[in-house]
């Protein structure tokens, strides 16, 4: 049969909503500076959507030196995989820096996160190996996992009896197999929808019953988390038990790319293997250049993160006070759970945007449950206490109207 | 066991020289502006290891077009998945543009080529779908078919006999199954190491006996190939029987990111389901800016892809003249293939940049047999005449010492 007609007969999980929903909650154009105010559809909004933890994408020092950088460079340069003719004096300095800062013997950067993280487990599994992942991974882990060929086992989100379980099922499926793969453990340190930290600690301290790697994505704890920003591993004390440390440049870092730290060894092999990064084009050089100035201020300005706690504490006590259901979260990602049905779910969505203009994200079935609502707010150092108090007001008064039904409508009022 | 102590056993086929190639075969930097004479280790070589076909990689309105749109909204805009909070009029605009230029319906960016074309296969392809390709597909399809579940056949590259014969395979193993998965052929436009095109044309028409779906990634083709640039289906006069055209900025486009093109309602299937895309970040604007300014230049200024022919030609045809094999290529791709073990192309290549001032990729085993050396160049629009010829004098004198065994030296001199 034709394999697009079967395809179209399912558009998926929110392609199956594209008529309505595209430019409205699928695909949305937010214009103007990135902020926390921007416009949508020709009015001002309060904006809960970036991961601009710091505030990094409009500070000045980062516009001047993104206008500089490519206005020096151009963004072609370099050309063609960093192996082949794509290094430059600026890629290596800022794998040093990020080394320094993560507190590892070496980096190498990544073209782009998804890939760059699949390349790596990739890279580093073989057949014989067991990967145990946590499993609430992000889909480039997922998408990484899939790759290998040896068995994987998952234990439930942040679970360390399953964990343990999980390694020990491993260790006999090794032996079985004449004891000749190894083991590699992932998970994440802050997991981006509940925005609660995985359990670093916990996994690194089972090391001394088992022998294993520990890689972490650190997507979201990158200079949002410890206390010199160096993410989620520095805020448990266990930075130095994790062998591979993942990061982006998508979220705190304002920009676009990744880089994982480790041991020299280490590093040097993924740096000679990883298929995307050895058969894709390097990053260009405004990109790396505009990295080392975000990392910079990261370091020099701890005022950023502190901004950002202040009001992430703000908005989650403010929820909470409120009696807003925030889950479990221990990170700035600011989960709401609420109850209704799609349409009530659209409803109030769209309520807090054209009534309130609050534009933030939601989650509904079938990526959660149904019945459930989760609308997901980034709060960033760029916010201030009116967007907040705006902002619990919104939810407060549209939380009174879901819950007396007056979002129980036939028909989803798009726009 | 140790899952690195293992890795660090083997290194992999390049890295296992990293201690000596590191910086000069591997990792080397070339600096200064783009182009066909840059600096390495500080001095002046003729460059022909960069895909920058048409020059624009500095081409005076790229320059300007890459720092105007970069000091406009900085490197950071627009934050977030396309899907989430990424969307901007200027991405509509730049899939506007190449739908007109690619002849499509429709056509969607991809965030890199690398998981841009994995995700696409991945996000096509169902357990019941079988995949034929040729053997020579590039790094990028092969992990995105590794993602598949279903079956998947290669054909002998280029061979139209094998490539109908693992049709039919498809097709009764499709039939035995039920009738319910269908088939989906990848190949390329012109093949990145050999240079030789994919025969588009004639695996066009067996459309006309098999029901199968089309999918070329030609990286290499667009802007290159075809009367207006439009990459390999126009060459072959078949671009309206390619049923999802995938491209990348990373070549010609001297940038970074990808395309897929094709008809309205699988673009938005894609659009809405490809992994790669929906869980990562964006294309940032000043790309996407780029990119508009770098495909007005491709369609507005036919004289570029003339003068890319016109070194091409001259190339080719010096290399032919002296009696060299270039093999079987018909793009600007020209290998050029020698007989040598690897300390003689080890001394050879190092002749060529240290002595000739001749910077180019080389290419010898594991990659390719044991015995075997590839030379490979790409020619551009921005090379001149004196490049070519100093270029064909300096492999003229090299051939003749690699002939007589000049290189065979026991210990590899690297610098």
């Amino acid at each position: 049969m034709d394999i697009f007609e079967k395809l179209l007969k399912h558009m998926g999980p929110i392609g199956e909503h594209s008529d309505r929903a595209h430019g409205y909650f699928a695909f949305p154009k937010l214009e103007g500076e990135i902020g926390p105010r921007m416009t949508f559809r020709g009015n001002e909004k309060i904006v809960w959507s970036l991961n601009n933890y710091l505030g990094l994408a409009n500070h000045p020092e980062v516009r001047a030196t993104d206008a500089k950088a490519a206005a020096e460079y151009g963004l072609a340069a370099p050309m063609g995989a960093r192996m082949m003719s794509g290094n430059t004096n600026f890629h290596e300095k800022l794998e040093k820096e990020l080394s320094d800062f993560m507190g590892k013997e070496d980096t190498t950067l990544l073209n782009y996160g998804y890939q760059g993280i699949m390349s790596a487990i990739d890279a580093i599994c073989s057949r014989r190996d067991v990967i145990v992942y946590d499993a609430e991974c992000h889909a480039s882990i997922i998408d990484g996992l899939r790759l290998h060929q040896g068995h994987r086992y998952v234990f439930k989100h942040n679970d360390i009896e399953d964990c343990e379980k999980q390694l020990k099922r491993a260790e006999e499926l090794i032996k079985a197999n004449g004891g000749t793969g190894g083991i590699l453990v992932i998970t994440e340190g802050v997991f981006g929808m509940a925005g609660d930290q995985g359990k670093l600690k916990e996994i690194a301290a089972l090391k001394e019953k088992y022998e294993f790697r520990f890689l972490v994505d650190d997507a979201h704890g990158f200079g949002t988390m410890g206390k010199t920003g160096a993410g989620t591993g520095e805020e448990q004390g266990v930075q130095d038990k994790i062998d591979l440390l993942f990061n982006t440049f998508a979220k705190s870092g304002a920009s676009i790319g990744a880089f994982m730290s480790g041991d020299k060894a280490i590093i040097n092999y993924l740096r000679y293997n990883m298929r995307s990064q050895i058969f894709a084009k390097s990053v260009p050089l405004p990109l790396v250049i505009g990295h080392l100035k975000r990392v910079e201020l990261m370091r020099k300005n701890p005022e950023l993160k502190n901004k950002l706690w202040e009001n992430v504490n703000k908005l989650q006590q403010g929820l909470r006070d409120r009696g807003f259901n925030i889950g479990r979260t221990n990170s700035p990602v600011t989960p709401i759970y609420l109850q209704g049905d799609i349409p009530e779910a659209t409803a109030m969505c769209l309520d807090l945007r054209e009534n309130y203009n609050i534009f933030c994200s939601i989650v509904v079935y079938p990526v959660i449950p149904k019945g459930q609502i989760i609308y997901r707010l980034i709060p960033t150092a760029a916010h201030n206490d009116e967007d907040i108090e705006l902002t619990l007001k919104a939810f407060s008064e549209t939380k009174e109207k879901l819950d007396k039904k007056v979002y129980e409508v036939a028909e989803i009022p798009m726009v």
